[in-house]
């Protein structure tokens, strides 16, 4: 692993890695906030999943998540949304390929062996964190923005005990029902409906559930409302009675405007669910 | 003046619009964030201006200034650096020409007639805002990074009676006796020396001072230390017996992640300045 950069942020520090990804069978780059409190010993854990288009990099410039992060004792981890590198397969389109892992394992071609994000995001990151930093694995929470929010939601859900709680902003809640969905599950693994079925956080709710709390901000002039669904999302968590806490955010759009504005309320969110 | 975006924000709305510049002899840009008391009228205004390489929108992505904004009522207007436009003349340098107009009235070829951010920022970008815009001009304040934290510094101290305070990050403190401003000056304004003394903060410091209070914060791992010569403005503002706050960030950069940091105790002294 090595150091791209390190800047002070709120008396923490805010850093970017790269590591060999044996997962991804390429280089890839994380951002990791590690707060004041690391300085004293492990500290719980919020990852945070990007959307399309996305690297580690804005989440980590634009949400202005650090100074909450670092009241609250938090560590964020960024990671990217794809595996990179010139032999990696891409698509001209800016939604399927590079940028648009999907979080998903692909078994097809061209996309095997690098788009494993699945794996590199719930096995292989999290293990190089437990080895390098002073991150406590036992206590996690996760949250995303659009298709990072369907990479939280879908993740958490299908790993118990794992995750205290779960939150997203603006997730792509159904994407076996959606532009942004059925085009990247068919090219990544195929047109079996059944293999789909774990990375659809709509279809996960109706089946699982998750045994922590969760909140969902949506923007309600969101750009991109007929792709998210969020409608089918919230339906499924009320039919299952989750513990759920959905807010449509009247004004608000996709950007990170609308991220930046809520993410205090999800820290405090995560926080209360790991005890902080 | 045309809208280019608007994205609600904290519950007001984050801007940003073009318009005709007849100073700068072109289109220019600017960012405006107005927090939700502007709704109900005229509320105060919060320059912040940007640093070399910067356009209106590296501030208003990264500084996470509005959300505190929001609280304390504050309107936050973020001006582009320089000129813009295929007929404005530039240089392959990162620190003269476009990205980095040094808010001066160039006087000097091929920099005129373009390069007048002095008269931007001061003359008609306050007028132009007030005759659109619920701000209050009886009640500004101003504040900068870097580049910016020069303009902010030189501008204040050069209209009495307009700002209740100033503050800036990391500024270029002392540019007369430093190579981030003997370059620019000499090309914007040459080799009159005179001529440069009410675009150095220090020197100003030294013949007017500044009629209400001062903060600055400067990161003490900054990579151009050497260049923004803080020690200079430090000693001048001591000397004066200036109303002021210098604060030594240890380990802090010149990055965003130390202005995001500190951009909440900026707009808190700055609310306070303003009666808010």
């Amino acid at each position: 692993m090595e150091t791209v950069s390190e800047n002070v942020c709120f008396d923490g520090v805010q850093g970017v890695y790269t590591h060999r990804s044996e997962v991804c069978a390429c280089d890839m780059t994380f951002g990791l906030y590690l707060p004041p409190q690391a300085k004293s010993g492990p500290v719980p854990v919020l990852w945070y999943l990007s959307g399309l288009t996305c690297t580690h990099e804005n989440a980590m410039t634009k949400s202005a998540a650090q100074g909450f992060a670092a009241d609250a004792g938090l560590a964020l981890v960024f990671p990217d949304t794809s595996p990179r590198g010139a032999d990696v397969a891409d698509d001209d389109a800016y939604d399927l390929g590079k940028g648009a892992g999907f979080y998903v394992n692909a078994t097809q071609d061209p996309w095997t062996p690098h788009f494993r994000m699945w794996d590199y995001v719930s096995q292989e990151l999290p293990e190089l964190l437990g080895k390098e930093f002073a991150v406590d694995l036992d206590r996690q929470a996760i949250t995303g923005h659009s298709m990072g929010g369907h990479g939280a939601l879908t993740i958490a859900m299908a790993h118990p005990n794992r995750f205290a709680s779960v939150s997203a902003f603006a997730p792509i809640a159904n994407p076996s029902q959606s532009d942004w969905g059925r085009k990247q599950l068919s090219a990544y693994l195929g047109d079996d409906d059944a293999a789909w079925a774990k990375h659809d956080a709509t279809r996960q709710m109706e089946a699982v559930g998750f045994d922590g709390p969760i909140l969902i901000d949506q923007g309600g002039s969101d750009q991109f409302l007929d792709l998210l669904k969020p409608e089918a999302l919230a339906h499924a968590m009320t039919t299952r009675r989750q513990n759920s806490v959905f807010r449509m955010q009247k004004g608000y759009d996709h950007s990170y405007f609308f991220v930046s504005t809520f993410i205090p309320d999800h820290i405090a969110f995560h926080a209360d669910a790991l005890g902080l």
